[in-house]
């Protein structure tokens, strides 16, 4: 658990106190040694069989090779699948059976990415799991001021939850949208926010290949070129235009990412029935087709680009065609991508707290548990939206995000396993307390109840008459009183000052270039 | 699915039509065919490997050798122990290592319990899922009236609601405690309302010997002695005295049942750190070794008496001493105490919908989540507490009680599991569809979406804007007025009305035999 990586200056930099910043920025390095580190220690759910999965892998073969995937408007994109062997005409690709597999063959197995801090290090694959807050909610939510336009300083205030939350390792990317400020600049401001208020690895834009490049020019700032070019610091989200289409703006910033040697998580994201089948095996084979052929083309643009396998299946209200969550056919689709993800062997993305509710009640827990539950025991290395979510990602809840932390924290527990050591099996307490003792005070008791037990800090397990005299507060009325102590305790992990300003300064000759768009 | 059971009257009845009552009774039988069945279609999680689970059952062995268990103010017990070989001293029995795993090889793998209707057959054991409704609640609550004793009115509404639900497919037993009949007479009512309002199999009393010959005369009564001798109808629950103990009580209502050719469950149950060690891997030996002594002492009184492998393991809160459900830990201790169960060939009973909260609020249905999803991967026969549990068990919740019905469907779907079928492989829409298609509607999806995904009926999906106008009601206040309508909705199944009266002069001549108890 211990690490070592720490932002240290160059020794040239005390004298060259004159130099350019730029040239001291270029000179900066990390020195890393182990990483943070949260681990599954407990098997993956095996739930299909090897004959299932074949049949799978070959209906994506299928898709691959018969009805192909769109790529619009990408012309290097295509040139290079043509390049590659596949089959390309007009903006349709395909791929022989088992071609889009082979070429994800370069990508590693996991890498690791680097936050501005010695403890900030996570590594994506393995049996690793990193939790990141949800992603792109364009409503914030609380108790007192209900549901409203999320704003920058929402923003800051989920990074600034974030930072402080020892189970969330990754701080994720549009932690919700602030529509406050102009469209084609707000991405300075969040990958600002990122940087500033947190030390924990982060997402950049992705919704202009432009955008994708400013983001990696920040991280440069505070990384260093040298550094940036050989380890992964940034990463960006790859939303699958699904059905079976990659249209130029994702495939621009996928390229971007890539080509510097940061990460990208190539996401297909299928409702069943609208854009795809309304049956989940269909929909598994074409999520497996979209994420292999996406893979492909990060390892096409650069062999090796770190790269993580996503997906996002759900269901849809068919009498209504609302999306739902934590459904039990979601989640038994969650088990099953994990296992084809296994046999690529790629880190693995997964949904966390997903709900449909518009409130932090129990049907959003009910679905954000079995959810959350389904994607750690299909050996997901990297939840998504593992705190916040609510209405199906529209809206980001502050009382949600403090419930599913302390999720996070039990969930952790629970994949932490069980280990049978003799202590644990506690035979002196047998002998000391024997039938019918009450072991409340043994030795053994008395040496392992600060450790034995994952403690909820938001859970009620008072008696009825303690939490009637405490207000008979609901789980959602307890998380409001919490997230405000806890962002009232929030500080900001310190930034070396000349790293802030020049970062202040991009993003100020940045704005300074184009024109506010609002659309 | 078919099952054609049916409770059919002896061709000799309509000839002996002055004959007496019993005499008709007696001759009363059942005739069986397949029953009702929902099955786990997908595969048991093994938490434990080879080498963790030999250390579990040696040290469960260690405990029943060293330590031993007591059996208190129970002769006939204890003499049935020596008999059989193990070591008897005072009231403490000990086993060789491997001796009480021995004596429950004459345990059937699973079996059959009968409810009076063709329809309501179960099979507890093998991959049958057999969900009942909570256990033992002294407090009722909902949302218009609050927290207040149970009565036996709101015993019968739970009886009626489980038997409306296609979920449940076991009555349960003390769906709550109707406090306001007196203790040494509630079981007659109780077991009564199961018969009256339901069709589905049921429990019967176990806080005194006589209480359990009186349920099972009651069950006579509508099955047939005949019937009764060779099949189970009915079935008690004996709570272990935990730690390592069976007390007069428990052995005794056990012995009543078993006897009969009834079904137990044999349910230790352990707050660690206080009825046993603080570790689960302690507990779980130590539940282990209970539930052996328990299910030989069943095979003593009678071999091949059908048995179910019970436990109640779960967590304190150690600053407070309450307990707590629904924790990672004893999620983690029933996916390990089902492997135990597996290495026995017994069915499995685990918990349910459990939680610790005074409402049905988030932090229920996160809890109950956890812990039913725990249980159905462990490859749970039989979850008690399916439905209506808050309050650690101490309150039956209306509102709950229908968020779990919701629950039980969505976790019964999953353990449906996903068939990887041409039909669900879908290639026909993706030629139709193909790439930025939109597969509503595709053929194959008009062909499928009635079926494809459980549809909850509790459920928000709707837009912000709908929900708002419905009333910005939460998943709690629509389960309010669902219990009503489902209540008000609720008919009784038809009753021999010979066999109510035999029933109604049974319970009238019992209550007039003693002095009412109210403690």
């Amino acid at each position: 658990m211990n690490a070592i990586a720490t932002i240290v200056e160059s020794p040239t930099r005390k004298k060259r106190r004159n130099g350019g910043r730029s040239a001291r920025i270029a000179q900066r390095t990390i020195q890393v040694a182990s990483p943070n580190v949260i681990k599954r220690m407990i098997p993956v759910y095996d739930l299909l069989n090897e004959e299932a999965l074949l049949k799978l892998e070959s209906h994506a073969d299928w898709i691959l090779q018969e009805i192909g995937i769109e790529f619009h408007g990408d012309a290097e994109a295509l040139a290079l699948f043509r390049n590659a062997g596949a089959s390309v005409r007009g903006s349709r690709v395909r791929f022989d059976r088992g071609h889009a597999r082979a070429l994800c063959s370069t990508a590693p197995s996991n890498f690791q990415m680097y936050g501005r801090s010695p403890d900030s290090t996570i590594t994506l694959g393995g049996a690793h799991v990193v939790l990141m807050p949800s992603y792109g909610s364009p409503f914030v939510s609380d108790l007192d001021k209900g549901r409203r336009y999320a704003t920058i300083e929402d923003f800051r205030n989920f990074v600034k939850l974030t930072h402080a939350s020892p189970y969330l390792s990754h701080s994720g990317g549009t932690v919700c949208e602030p529509v406050d400020l102009p469209v084609n600049k707000r991405h300075l401001d969040m990958v600002y926010a990122h940087l500033r208020h947190s030390t924990k690895p982060f997402m950049g834009s992705v919704t202009a290949p432009e955008r994708a490049e400013d983001s990696i020019a920040m991280a440069r700032l505070v990384f260093g070129a040298a550094f940036l070019d050989n380890h992964c610091v940034i990463q960006g989200n790859i939303n699958v235009n699904s059905p079976l289409t990659y249209d130029e703006t994702m495939t621009g910033a996928l390229k971007t990412y890539a080509r510097s040697g940061q990460s990208v998580v190539i996401s297909p994201f299928i409702l069943g029935g609208a854009m795809g089948p309304v049956t989940q095996p269909a929909l598994l084979a074409q999520s497996h087709a979209e994420a292999l052929a996406g893979i492909a083309l990060s390892q096409l643009v650069r062999k090796g680009a770190p790269v993580v396998y996503g997906n996002f299946l759900t269901t849809m209200d068919l009498k209504t065609g609302a999306p739902t969550f934590g459904t039990p056919e979601a989640n038994l689709a969650s088990l099953a991508i994990g296992q084809l993800c296994r046999r690529l062997n790629l880190p693995l993305r997964t949904g966390g707290n997903l709900t449909a509710s518009k409130v932090s009640d129990a049907q959003a827990m009910q679905e954000s548990t079995a959810s959350m539950m389904a994607g750690l025991l299909a050996g997901s290395n990297f939840i998504f939206h593992a705190a916040g979510w609510l209405e199906g990602g529209l809206t980001m809840g502050y009382e949600k995000f403090i419930m599913d932390l302390d999720q996070c924290g039990a969930m952790l527990r629970m994949v932490g396993g069980l280990d049978i050591t003799k202590e644990a099996l506690a035979a002196d307490a047998y002998r000391e307390a024997g039938p019918g003792g009450n072991y409340l005070g043994s030795a053994h008791t008395l040496r392992n109840f600060e450790t034995a037990n994952y403690r909820s800090e938001l859970s009620d397990t008072s008696s009825f008459e303690q939490w009637t005299e405490s207000g008979s507060k609901t789980h959602e009325q307890r998380a409001n009183t919490r997230w405000k102590e806890t962002l009232a305790a929030c500080e900001d992990p310190p930034l070396d000052p000349s790293i802030d300003e020049a970062l202040l300064d991009f993003i100020a000759r940045k704005k300074s270039e184009t024109q506010d768009q609002w659309h």
